[in-house]
């Protein structure tokens, strides 16, 4: 396992990105939509890992309810798995509930799947892997 | 810059071992009582980063108050940087509110600095330098 990256829920992602810059030293290397969550998301490089900036697109999206809820801030943890549909797996085995019974595509081209903060100390953790085609 | 660990508040730092060894596939290497910030951590590692929970050891504690606030959860993310008195000097010109106005002494023999998450989109950021003697 590696922290593939760190989520950050923000109310506007062009406001966030210049802030994130002036933190980090170096602007966000790509944008992406992602349809599916109802987010507008960034990625900045920092060392072999990557934060990632999500703006909700949606007043119904999981990232409006937990800004409305929480306000902006840290919003997940993704680690990289060789094998998510073994890892998921392994983890439902270890009491772990998973918040998808399958893999589902995310932004940066990945397989993910989300494991209930209830069950894991309150950290929304993500599972994530590049799917190759 | 690089992601030298994620901070995690928990109720209880045993427990939260076990639950973490669970999703990682490893144990603690370490675990350290912090007087100063009225903590007891623990460390685990994840690719080329760390996992650090946080356990609060008084209920004055700023770990103890983020938990009565919002549960438990993720709550700092800390930057490796190469020389922390000439980061915060560029971050305090960049607009960012330091919590503290000189480096002090963390967890993990480094010299740490908080950037108040009110200015980094909710996000408690510290910033950390390894304390080479």
């Amino acid at each position: 396992m590696k922290v593939e990256h760190i989520g950050i829920a923000v109310r506007n992602c062009q406001d966030a990105n210049q802030l994130f810059e002036k933190l980090l030293g170096a602007g966000p290397y790509k944008a992406e939509k992602v349809e599916s969550e109802a987010v507008n998301t960034s990625f900045f490089h920092v060392g072999n890992t990557k934060i990632e900036l999500l703006e909700s697109t949606s007043e119904n999206s999981a990232i409006a309810k937990f800004i409305e809820k929480k306000g902006e801030g840290i919003h997940h943890i993704a680690f990289e798995v060789a094998d998510i549909y073994a890892e998921m797996e392994r983890l439902r085995n270890e009491g772990f509930q998973l918040l998808n019974e399958t893999p589902k595509r995310g932004a940066d081209n990945k397989l993910v799947c989300f494991i209930h903060p209830k069950t894991a100390n309150g950290v929304l953790v993500e599972l994530c892997q590049e799917i190759k085609e």
